[in-house]
């Protein structure tokens, strides 16, 4: 199995949870990663783990629902990285409102899938001549998330066929984004294959983070677990994976 | 086979296109129902086909996105049906917008999930005391949508496995937001199952209206042959079904 080389990665949601879980595993890679963009909205802020920002290039207050808080965090990754791409982008940041179906509300609809969906797409978008660079930039022909891919974080809560847990937690409003954004990624896969640039959706498993734990209850998977699972998952992928709906184990998730 | 047989039913964007059809459909049956509510929110605008409300208990200015609106409206049909209840809603308003990936804005993202998905998840928040009412007062114990149903129009661009038609048109804001309307199917299917009521996301196919139509091309179907496809369909389903994502054949979609 190859091992994942990235020259640079931009992770959203990295203060704290897997997001921040996978900015310390890139940093403890053999070979790290030359730039890692902690994408944070408010780096100083009450709930934020460590202070990434005194080491790492943050991309902070990137709202990831502002256009115009991405393009500013766009340009300024851009001017870090000189002339180089984005080989990775991780499309991690998101909330979760616990409802039943009958209490949802159209502002809790509304803002779960500006989180959870519409930021990714516009992330995407500001990001794409970054990634269209590290992919036109390596030397390999496939694809891989080594040389350029667009890595959504989903959720197995967003498969319609099986509505995992649903007895547990009914959450409409982000069963509903998370199928959204498996919709989005294989949009963007189809959209972006042609410019060398891999796209698939991942499911972290049940994780202990501030949006995994539930009251009485501890999710089987610490984040040290699942961000190692999702990176070697990472690592394998080629254009025969590119829209796919996988977990953290590697294992594909019916739509 | 047995007939679909109503007593009331509600449909939204009934002034043109699908939704007009199903109404004309209704009028048309050999036992039409008491109570047929047309949902238009500008029952005299310029793109209306027909005007029903001289002839139809109207829900007028009922748009799907607006939480007020419909409430007013839920409470002018509750008066109309008197003490009994609503036995289809047929969430059938929608809108898209054609843009490439690249296209897509916040703005308009949010719009079409407001319409397409919030809408029929509010219009059955605020019909639900209706819909029981009617599954109540029936006397037979399965599901079926002769006692009480909620019928959203779905679309096969929202199938993720298949994204069918990605080449000709790629509408992302449309597919994520049918991707979301077919969760919600599913999970008012587990959630409503108790009630009494059957819940299923239909495609109506390909067909000639303001929506359909596209430049160069006619669509294959006729708003009539597409209508009483879904009717013959609906006529079917029982408990087996809720949940379930159909064609106007009655073939299953893949999510
Ligand atoms: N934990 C699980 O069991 C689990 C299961 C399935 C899927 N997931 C998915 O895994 C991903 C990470 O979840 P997590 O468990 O690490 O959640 P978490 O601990 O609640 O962290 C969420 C992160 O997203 C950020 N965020 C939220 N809204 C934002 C916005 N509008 N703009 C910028 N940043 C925003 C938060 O920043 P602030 O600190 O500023 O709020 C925080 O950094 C999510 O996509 C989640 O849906 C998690
Ligand atoms: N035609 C096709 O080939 C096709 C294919 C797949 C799925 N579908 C689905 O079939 C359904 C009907 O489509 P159609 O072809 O009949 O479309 P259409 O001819 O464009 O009619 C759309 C209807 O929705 C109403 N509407 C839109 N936004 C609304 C809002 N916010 N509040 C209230 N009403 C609203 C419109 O009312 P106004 O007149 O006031 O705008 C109109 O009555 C839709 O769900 C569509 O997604 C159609």
């Amino acid at each position: 199995m190859a091992e994942l080389s990235v020259r640079s990665v931009l992770v959203t949601g990295a203060n704290r949870g897997i997001g921040l879980g996978f900015v310390q595993h890139f940093l403890r890679m053999p070979k790290p990663p030359q730039w890692i963009f902690a994408g944070c909205r408010d780096p100083k802020g009450q709930r934020a783990k460590v202070r990434l920002c005194s080491d790492l290039p943050c991309v902070g207050s990137a709202e990831v629902s502002d256009p115009a808080s991405i393009k500013a965090a766009a340009a300024k990754v851009g001017e870090h990285l000189g002339g180089s791409g984005l080989n990775l982008l991780i499309n991690n940041a998101a909330i979760l409102k616990v409802r039943t179906l009958d209490a949802e509300t159209l502002e809790d609809m509304s803002e779960v899938y500006t989180t959870n969906t519409i930021g990714p797409l516009l992330m995407a978008q500001a990001f794409l001549p970054l990634l269209k660079k590290a992919a036109q930039g390596s030397p390999s022909s496939g694809l891989s998330c080594s040389k350029a891919a667009i890595v959504n974080i989903s959720s197995n809560g967003g498969s319609i066929s099986s509505l995992y847990a649903w007895e547990i937690i009914q959450s409409t409003s982000y069963r509903c984004s998370k199928a959204a954004l498996n919709m989005l990624s294989k949009c963007q896969s189809l959209a972006y294959k042609e410019h060398g640039i891999l796209c698939v959706a991942l499911h972290p498993g049940w994780v202990q983070t501030d949006m995994g734990n539930s009251p009485g209850q501890v999710p089987p998977t610490t984040v040290d677990e699942s961000v190692q699972g999702m990176l070697k998952v990472l690592s394998t992928l080629s254009e025969k994976e590119t829209g796919a709906f996988l977990d953290w184990e590697g294992k594909v998730i019916p739509w």
